[in-house]
């Protein structure tokens, strides 16, 4: 039994719904961010942040930074990239667009390469790309939330190597960490950015990034200072590092309840085998896309290779918009999410399933959102006359 | 009778103790952040925000945003002040030379008006610097957490007016907004930049910002783009705007959860007149300075007018550290901070008395901590046969 007030199920693509224990870390009574119980849970945190990308290798560095996902990109482009420098961003929805907005204040020279909504580039053209200019940094966003595309960041990641190994593969996971899987030492990745929100579990308010050893050196052999003082790696990195080591440090005030929350989810999470947790994600997913099938619906990606796990971004029949639907399913007590994609937006929703609902066996979310789906679709339709 | 689990009283210049129904508002179930009930909450807590600044001025303009207090300089650095124009940073402590650094990294000079510890530059020291140069910008810290020096901000802002007009009067109420005295419109100020987890007694992880329409203004005429996007005034006020007049938006997912408990904090808070509040933590600092000056000791804020009435920043007798005197409060359920000030840290300690622990008649935590500090100083001088 759930001590949460009744509530319908949230199964957007993030917030999530929260476990109960994961909640109730968040009402923890107040302690100091330098006191030796805080600096615990914190230092514990980060490790566990460590597993969850199931990285060994020390030189790797996680940061838990208050913010939200967003803030991670100005993390990477105030840190990694400088002034002129070029960066290479891979577009597979609305998110590649915001992601180049921000390299470009910090005065990098975003390409993007782009790919008709559903779709993205060919390993072909991300070669060819790579081979024409030096790029700093290559960004791939691994779910784009507003189409559900899944990107392959390994096969990506070996590209890069292959072609211009110098340049660093960072990876927009918000809506892919904690249920898509990433080997982040295995796979060579130079920064996997995400929030709190989604398959992690927790409440948003934390900007959560991995980085490699090689992208710390990039950060320590920066011509020029850092463009951002918050956003800075230099001014997080002594913090991180003493934290780990139990140390009290300070720079900002950390956000003692959610770094709880974070903990605790992560305990959760990192509990059992990772691989696990992924393929309770694609069982799901599948069930979820199978449905979508039945119902004669398409999905944005319309590729199996191209779908995410963490979600299904799902065309309305001819004829009807997301407020044709999205109450029918609110009446029968699930959340679903309207379209995000500009062009697009008035034409599809969007289902997440991730976390507890996928993962918590007594939970029987996906079930009653495709039974809801399925009434919502049909009482539409007859409104319409259609 | 508190819901929370027996811990010692956290009476450091911040994170403060929390009021149950605050911590309660936490553990919210999972909301969609552009759902009608969460677009509701935070729309309500941009008008508490311009509650607690006693702002009625429709130009003025409250933000809530996902960081630390730290993230408020950047907004500033970023938004208000172009790369090469001057800021004029008055020095009471650590915390200007923190707002200095971030205002340099994006391109401002700033400069310094320094005064020895537990002072404050001079009217005249102000009005003469303001006279010699075009200052962009000129920040204050209204309570400096190092030193527990308060600013006389009414007074600078009429200096700015009459001196030099267009200068934005930009304080960081970090460690104030919510214990001292702010009337936002009336006192003519352009920026007040405070965080979540002092006065205001909810959890760390919100940058909260009061802006004038002159800032807006300033912020709009600007000559170059925004030299941060996270930070970005032009990000975020559209965002602000249309969560106040209830319609959902998007830049970046707001942290639901903590804005669920500033809402329950403004709404207790704002209940009252903020005079009676701010009256209330007056009387209370009165206390705790008269019970410093009879067990003999001094203040870091020698003058009356300019002591904190937030916190109290107490130098230990000769030959006591910190560590002498922290471990025997913490035995007595008690939490001060040690020192803050590079040039100063090893010899004082720092009492902070915000929120419920002085405004819940209930509780009787100055009192108990004024005690557990008499025996406290009394074991570590026996200790150190002093």
């Amino acid at each position: 039994m759930s001590s949460q007030a009744p509530h319908p199920t949230l199964l957007i693509p993030g917030p999530i719904e929260f476990d109960d224990a994961v909640l109730q870390s968040m009402a923890h009574y107040a302690e100091s961010h330098v006191a030796p119980g805080f600096v615990k849970t914190f230092g514990e945190t980060l490790t566990l942040v460590r597993k969850l990308f199931q990285s060994t290798n020390p030189a790797a560095q996680p940061f838990v930074i208050s913010g939200s996902g967003t803030l991670g990109w100005d993390v990477v482009a105030s840190s990694l990239v400088e002034k002129g420098e070029n960066a290479l961003v891979l577009h597979t929805g609305y998110f590649a667009d915001s992601f180049a907005a921000c390299l470009t204040t910090y005065g990098a020279n975003a390409t993007q390469l782009k790919a008709p909504i559903g779709e993205r580039p060919s390993f072909e053209d991300i070669e060819q790309a790579l081979k024409e200019k030096t790029y700093k940094i290559i960004t791939i966003t691994h779910v784009d939330t507003s189409t559900g595309v899944l990107s392959d960041i390994k096969r990506i990641a070996e590209i890069v190597r292959r072609v211009s190994p110098n340049t660093l593969v960072v990876v927009d996971g918000v809506c892919s960490v904690g249920c898509e899987e990433i080997a982040f030492d295995e796979w060579d990745l130079d920064v996997v950015l995400t929030a709190s929100q989604k398959a992690i579990g927790c409440p948003p308010g934390l900007s959560i990034l991995m980085t490699s050893g090689r992208a710390i050196d990039v950060f320590k052999n920066r011509q020029t200072p850092p463009a951002s003082y918050y956003s800075s790696i230099g001014n997080w990195l002594p913090i991180m590092q003493n934290y780990e080591n139990l140390k009290p440090s300070y720079f900002a005030t950390p956000p003692t309840q959610l770094v709880h929350a974070l903990h605790t989810t992560l305990s959760q999470i990192t509990s059992r085998p990772m691989a696990e947790r992924f393929a309770v994600h694609t069982q799901a997913s599948d069930r979820v896309k199978a449905a979508v099938a039945e119902l004669g619906l398409k999905q944005l990606a319309a590729k199996p290779e191209n779908q995410a796990h963490a979600m299904t971004a799902i065309w309305l029949p001819e004829g009807l918009a997301p407020p044709d639907v999205l109450p029918g399913l609110l009446k029968r007590g699930v959340i679903f999410a309207a379209g995000l994609h500009k062009e697009a937006a008035t034409k599809y929703i969007r289902f997440g399933h991730m976390g507890v609902s996928v993962s918590d066996p007594a939970r029987k979310d996906i079930d009653n959102a495709i039974a809801a789906l399925k009434e919502a679709l049909t009482e539409a339709k007859q409104a319409k006359g259609l």
